[in-house]
């Protein structure tokens, strides 16, 4: 049963090091508020792909709980991000998830906005009233090698240090060069931070993913992994795969920062690529020139990992719902070229992420209803989940500073 | 997101005039509970048809949120309002909606009510209880033509003064002497203030009504309306429909009296009343002698809105649900004698405002979802919705009242 | 609708004695919660039935809310209860309701855990941890005649005074040799309480249970009762059917003590067994020799009624899922040599508390929904409801007792 809560401050402090985290974060709605605020009002976050905007007037939109983002490509070609929101009575402005636009008019009241978010036309309107004030609402908005990411917050956090570090990283797949090939959701009976504990350790891997197990390293022992890894290191460096380590994740950060990260690790012997027997799945991505039997794990902020395999890349969304429910979406990438059926087969394409997001779900969903019991009590991490000890750190200092920043 | 909610003096304060609402009054749950009493609890509503308890002993059951009210005519005729609830352990006492009964039984213990209220048994009960102070609660009930009020509230607003000015505005239609043809209810997902704020203009209507807007003057400006309702005035006067202006809504009504308006505005050429095609839809109501091709707005409360074509009359109900949900249900009234099939048309008769109503719905609901975003910020109202303005002003005035006095 | 909720405190000095409860106590989500600690977290529960665990290593799940304990029987062939909880990151262990395990073993990171709740294997744990800390959480468990209850309270009431008192009454039964014949769960719209008090009162038998009423004797005076009660006594004796008044409930019984209580009483002539033709339904139980045309109420804690005839014994489970829902749950026993077909009728065997617990559902929703109105006011218990008044005490004594110690 729910015990009652005490404060952000009082449960951080009493946060065991290198244990799970108390309850109420994983279950109380008024932590759930706060995250909203701290963590999804504040981090960026994964919004489109470029392939969805190749034209002035294209719009897609990017909804996570109460908000909504129209994401647009304005008529000088610039990427825009704006508030989903008529300045009038406030009405979402557009209602059909992607489109093309020569302008945004509210379904209520018809006033119009031109692709610039400037106001172009509301009827009856008393002169008095500034129409340049009455623009729509600016969302902040980066884009990384065709990722498109956004931030609600005001003052967003710092991305050059993440673009400089990452784009080295990420340029020779050549993301923006790519198209999706499939988008999966998968909703979880659990709150948002258990589901990335879970993406954050592979010490479940072994027993609960014997489809992963068999083809990625990333399980083991580091005795048995470092082997493989250097192999692979030769390999990748004759394919022009990068395997530059970037850790910036956490008290690894600058203040300010946002974090991000970039590893590649080996796959086991007899695995080009995320297949279930091994064999490439799709044309090589970008600029690479073989398959170097490897996968890429990258960060772009806390809330968005990726992986990137020779021949495609799979991206992680999370859009909390309330404090017990969680949308996990992933989205897969292949060559902007390469055509369903002549160069890729889509179920072999999704088979291994699918089938392994299907069984984290039901762990996941086991471990959310074991932590609202009266009885649950924060166990210990063992050396291999070491990142969720960071994540609980990067996690609870972000809760704690927007608590007394406002 | 939800942001925090300041209390409703705090945002009633700073409401900013010729503008919509803060965020809160449109999502809390907080305010929701605060409407509860302040508005539900203390206005009038509409909870039945004089048609629907011909004979003693006819019942029918008006439900909100959690309470429900039993209407009936008792043993001599007299029309009565009870809260439907056993005085022994508080079961409902009715549970069909409506019936024909000689008392009320309660289902659990069976302790029997007359129709005037009183207890009639209460088995093994014993003697030192004084049987006098069990009676059912009675409802104040108000019956104007034909229509009748209940306020759950001890001490409702008075009634008098519209009664007095509404009477001849409607006794014409004689709608006593009409018989409901069809009702519909239409769930929306949107605080019961944007449903009310969205039948208070027709600034919409141009855009998001074409069926109504071919018909009706409404949404025009006053130059083009002023000489379509001055031709009117000259018919409506041989028909015999009263065309007297009537406005006594917020700051324009007495201290302690009830909202209560009456306007008659002209249809559009070619209409004699609300029909697709112009034509009339069913025998001329009361005393209406002749189409004078116009329509009237009347309030009585602020939460009873009706239109009355010479025709067919239309009654609106407004039934909250949570901070996010309304149900909004219409009656159309034919006169007594008309048949269906024979005298109207159904389809026909019902056209214009399901079709309407079914367009607010998808423009509220979008409306409710941009007033939930973390941008939200009330804009500014332009002339042609200056009724909102005022239902804002009534609507806090009542609100906070409530709030130091209750 | 919903009003201010008092402190529990302020709520029971205001109780009025004699009457229901207010309003607050069946509707509040607040009290709920109290419920959940100070009731649901604090009383003895009927978990299981020993015909469910007859080898080592079988299991079976309780679940109440959001805990869930696993009742099992070790290799030693004791009993135990634990929580179902992995002691590493909470996920519940055991995922199926029951079964045969030779451990139990986390889905998610594949800890163990051997019969007895020690920690088995963890792997990868650092060794600087201390695996005698890590075993599972033992939960409270008693075995009173083939019934198994658990108590979540770390320090449960008293079970030694109520064991003593009800072995005697129990005994003849054997339920320890029954086995379950069907189990049935009827979700009602109704806070548990008013399930509760439904069941402590036969006033409503007349009025609302027809097939109940036509058979037991319970609903009727006292004159009408006695004689009936005397002829039953001595036809109990001669079959050995325990006659005993045991009445240790609320202010009947120790401090510190469970409530317990057993009567046995007599059904209309003509009926040998609940049943809707009076004649017998299955084997005799136990040590029973014959029907004495009687049923004995017992009471093993506040939550767990049953029901006790020559054939047959029915037990109540309640399952609290928020403030305005709670599912009841009837098990019905017969002796575990009879064979379904052969030696009774599953249809005939049910039919007497399948139809009686329908119409309770039926009548406690209209409870709950009246209970909530705005107008609701508790009103006067009759003598017969005298039960319903010691529940109120009992109940309130603990939640405040709960609320100033803890």
């Amino acid at each position: 049963m729910r015990q009652p809560v005490p404060s952000v401050p009082d449960l951080v402090a009493a946060q065991k090091p290198g244990h799970a985290m108390a309850q109420a974060f994983y279950t109380s709605p008024e932590i759930f508020e706060a995250d909203r605020n701290a963590i999804f009002g504040r981090e960026w976050l994964l919004a489109a792909h470029v392939s969805e905007l190749r034209n002035p007037g294209d719009y897609v939109l990017f909804d996570l709980l109460d908000d909504s983002v129209i994401i647009c490509r304005d008529a000088d070609g610039a990427l825009r991000a704006f508030a989903n929101l008529c300045r009038h009575r406030g009405s979402r402005l557009c209602i059909a998830p992607r489109g093309n636009l020569r302008r945004f008019t509210c379904p209520y009241h018809a006033w119009a906005f031109n692709l610039d978010g400037s106001l172009f036309h509301a009827r009856l309107l008393e002169d008095h009233h500034d129409r340049d004030a009455l623009g729509l609402f600016p969302v902040a908005l980066e884009l990384l090698e065709g990722l498109i990411y956004v931030s609600l917050a005001k003052q967003p956090t710092d991305f050059a240090a993440l673009r400089a570090a990452l784009t080295p990283c990420l340029a020779p797949f050549d993301l923006a060069r790519t198209r999706i090939a499939h988008r999966a959701t998968y909703p979880v009976q659990a709150n948002w931070k258990l589901l990335l504990e879970n993406y954050n350790e592979c010490y479940h891997c072994a027993s609960a993913h014997p489809e992963f197990s068999r083809s990625h390293a990333i399980h083991m022992t580091e005795e048995r992994v470092t082997p493989l890894n250097d192999a692979m290191q030769a390999r990748a460096a004759a394919c022009g795969v990068p395997t530059t380590l970037v850790d910036r994740i956490g008290q690894s950060r600058r203040e300010g920062e946002t974090d991000h990260a970039y590893n590649r690790y080996a796959l086991l012997d007899g695995y080009q690529t995320g297949s279930e027997d091994g064999a490439p799945l799709a044309p090589l991505l970008g600029r690479i020139t073989g398959h170097d039997g490897g996968a890429s794990d990258a960060y772009v902020g806390m809330l968005n990992p990726m992986l990137l395999y020779c021949d495609h890349a799979v991206l992680y969304r999370f859009f909390p719902i309330d404090a017990n429910t969680c949308a996990q979406e992933i989205i897969w990438l292949v060559h902007e070229d390469a055509e369903a059926g002549r160069d890729y087969d889509l179920d072999r394409l999704i088979w291994l992420w699918d089938v392994t997001t299907r069984a984290d779900k039901r762990i996941v969903e086991a471990n959310a209803r074991g932590v609202a019991s009266r009885h649950y009590v924060p166990g210990p991490l063992v050396p291999m989940e070491q990142y969720i000890a960071r994540f609980i750190t990067t996690y609870q200092a972000t809760l704690t500073q927007q608590e007394t920043t406002g």
